[in-house]
């Protein structure tokens, strides 16, 4: 089974594939899509939404694993995110996907840290997890392999 | 020009296009698009888009106006709802219209009450404004109609 594992957001917006054999799992494809801070939120917002359409075309997933973020500080950039949280469901059931979310908190659980792991902790931990064979220079995209990771551990059907 | 006004809602969507000529405005399609409430969120997010796509589809609008509310008590609603606007200006864009977001305070001013106007006379203002040849029974529809004639006031290109 092959999921697509995504962190939200309008800035940066993680996307990772990966694949559920017997084994370990085999990262198939992970990037950072990130947006122009010049561009409107509306024409970011089509902009992640055709990032999203390429990398399930190209890589064809059975289930997308979401992370989700209810609770921010500034209600403005949580309404945006939730904004981007609203096209990837969209775009996923468009394309007979179903989407699952999860919180910060299962997924650290699931990928093995506790609830304090930093940021640093988390990716060494993923690199445990699976092969990663290239540079990952952004958070965003260590989010998007661990919320994937996390349905791959969790969900079982 | 076509307008399409939309009041964003996961379990009611006001849609109505109008067409503003050299006159008063024409109201040439509304309605109240409703989700049951026994589907998942996602499920109603994915026929909230099919709805959308369908009225662009059929009535070539060529702006789409809403209303956008950022503050709700409840805050799982709010980002419920959000998620729906991110659907909607990313569909528009895909059919190539660009999305103009209205306050409530400035669709109450531009249909001609005050801030305090309550739902019917609102209602009955838009009558006014605009025949409505048809029985609207829900808010939501006559919502949609007033943030459409709130583009078209304020509007101009």
């Amino acid at each position: 089974m092959r999921i697509l594992g995504i962190d939200p957001g309008y800035e940066r917006l993680g996307l990772a594939v990966i694949e559920k054999g017997s084994g370990k799992e085999t990262l198939i494809h992970s990037e950072c899509f990130q947006t122009d801070a010049k561009l409107s939120f509306h024409e970011r917002l089509h902009l992640l939404g055709i990032a999203i359409d390429r990398v399930i075309t190209e890589h064809n997933p059975e289930h997308v694993a979401l992370e989700n973020i209810f609770f921010n500080t500034n209600q403005k950039t949580a309404m945006d995110v939730a904004a981007v949280r609203g096209v990837i469901i969209y775009l996923g059931r468009t394309h007979n996907l179903e989407t699952f979310e999860y919180t910060p908190p299962q997924i650290k659980a699931a990928v093995g840290g506790s609830g304090r792991a930093n940021k640093k902790e988390v990716a060494t931990m993923l690199h445990h997890l699976i092969d990663i064979n290239k540079e990952i220079r952004l958070d965003d995209e260590y989010d998007a392999i661990a919320v994937a990771l996390t349905h791959s551990a969790i969900h079982r059907k």
